[in-house]
């Protein structure tokens, strides 16, 4: 089998080939197998009942030794203590450098995965195969890995880019609804900063979208890996700023989630939330006309992604805004746009500004 | 000040340059104020006794806040734990990704603090400020780092590239005789596997390096780093096999240090031992005539260099040379000499001849 790859990563270092397609998980543990013959996987318990053991059996049935290691679902798992078990399970083992290790899982399998491959014998080559919406349109591609300390989310990690990435969008039919609208919030946002073809296309085909149609889904899964790809590609490393655009939403979004609570409110959500303040505050800047906080809040009803959020902590909000790691001589930056398509990094936002785009944006669902 | 790097090493994803001179720690301080306006320096409390202090008045006159982080002097340092509390402390100080880190000690807080150079925010700056001659001639080039986990040393790392490498050769006159011989037996390899020049130059200077003549040892680091420097390029991440000529002395050697006892016994001191054995296996073998080996064990008690090791426990060196990592089909592979100047990497070899080797090794030193 010499499978087609749907698009190739390009980094510093090399490249690597990203494959999208809908049931064909039996086909990714053959090309698993192809490329080595003893593994680690790493997944969690939910992802394991649903794929683990079809997945560990078809790698046995192609001769390739399968070691599964798992870890509890949801954010705590980002831990060192976590990591540092991993290590001493891969010692037990002796894992060493010739074994591929896998994350089978979303977002957190990955980080917890990626930085472990990244630091174990210096690192070991890592194959992603992303199992959420959010994990397969943007955190799979990238190279980015991070774990928690006490206070500080994703602050220790390591740039680490996997050698292959295989996405089965079927894989989508299991999310909970939260969990599907949280990453299809990152899909949205893809649209509004770079791609207004693939903003119509979902306004147009919301419904299919709704029912997580896996071929409709592949699509739209390529096309963003492939945008996500491009900006890594002039950015690999954030510093260029080229990766910054990637952040339109989460400025408020992230002081959204510090607010009110990290695993309550899911990521995706926060980002909408965020994208319809930065909506307002581009209209109120006349960087963009009232019909483009009109289409974008009507697209994120279509695809059933909240975007309110609890009021009466504007203040709060602020100031964690104000304290952002990217913020200059204290007022934040957003990345605000011009037009569906297009953004652009704005520094040194005014405060009224950013509090009365979030009244309207509380206001406008009460 | 613009200084003129004594040589350039280059990686994969770009340079960077090694400075070697002798008593300028404020010229150091100088280089590294200009280069950023704060930095977190980590330290042991050995080194911070004698340098530390200088250091930092040196960089607060020229308006760098330097923050200091020691750790405790010694291999134990090199854990998770330490790492985390180092992590904690980053956190307590604000350290972003506009904060270079730099590593003044030797090899336990060379591979400490670029550890946690490669792991904080995915990777910051790292200025490395040899104080050992192993780690001048060694470790501070190469970009590895790694820590211990129980039961594994330096299993888990990261490579890493400093930005730029500071050497001040007259930090070689503060070390034990201990430190600064077993050093020297990394410097007596470099010369037997790579450059006979070298090897004639430390036999014609040992007076001077016994007495540590800062000039003398500024020529001999400045040739041993660029012999580094040149076999790292070739095989950066040591997947094309050429680092492995590095590994001379190194199969026995580890071997020794496990049975003997990190710690107790240095690491170069292991290294002499392993030269001076695999040296009689090359002669057995008929890869070099006994010159070869008379002249090695001389140049090594010119300088000062202790080359025996304690016997009788022949059989459990070898049962551990025959499960290194780098056995195959459970027999060993050495690093063979040919001449002085040339190696050659050897696998399978018998554990007969091994045995014959270190049976003469412990006794040409009764």
């Amino acid at each position: 089998m010499k499978l087609k790859p749907d698009l190739v990563v390009e980094h510093v270092a090399g490249q690597y080939p990203v494959f999208v397609s809908a049931r064909w998980l039996d086909g990714i543990a053959l090309a698993t197998a192809e490329r080595t013959k003893r593994l680690v996987f790493v997944t969690d318990n939910n992802v394991d009942r649903l794929y683990g053991e079809t997945f560990q059996a078809t790698l046995e049935q192609h001769s390739v030794e399968a070691i599964k290691l798992t870890v509890p679902p949801g954010e705590a798992s980002k831990s060192l203590r976590v990591v540092n078990e991993l290590y001493e399970q891969l010692l037990a083992r002796g894992i060493d450098r010739q074994t591929t290790m896998v994350a089978l899982g979303g977002g957190v399998v990955g980080d917890i995965a990626g930085f472990v491959a990244a630091t174990w014998m210096r690192g070991i080559d890592l194959i992603q195969i992303p199992t959420t919406l959010l994990a397969q349109v943007d955190s799979s591609i990238g190279g980015k890995s991070g774990v928690n300390i006490p206070g500080a989310k994703n602050i220790v990690g390591a740039f680490w880019q996997p050698v292959s990435v295989f996405i089965d969008t079927s894989m989508l039919e299991t999310l909970s609804e939260e969990e599907f609208t949280s990453g299809l919030a990152e899909v949205v946002k893809y649209g509004v900063i770079l791609d207004a073809k693939l903003f119509k296309l979902l306004e147009t085909q919301f419904e299919s979208i709704n029912q997580r149609d896996p071929a409709v889904m592949a699509d739209i899964v390529r096309r963003c890996c492939q945008l996500k790809a491009d900006v890594v590609r002039q950015d690999e490393r954030e510093t260029t700023g080229a990766r910054a655009v990637l952040n339109f939403g989460h400025t408020a979004g992230h002081a959204l989630e510090s607010v009110f609570g990290y695993g309550t409110w899911r990521h995706g959500h926060a980002v909408a939330a965020g994208m319809m303040i930065a909506a307002r505050m581009a209209l109120q800047l006349g960087r963009v006309k009232a019909d483009f906080v009109e289409r974008l809040s009507k697209l994120l009803r279509s695809l059933r992604i909240p975007q309110q959020f609890p009021e009466n902590r504007h203040d709060e909000l602020l100031a964690i805004m104000n304290h952002d790691k990217k913020a200059r001589n204290g007022k934040p930056r957003f990345v605000l746009p011009t037009k569906i398509g297009h953004v652009e990094l704005v520094d040194e936002i005014d405060s009224n500004l950013i509090l009365s785009a979030m009244r309207q944006s509380s206001e406008s669902h009460e």
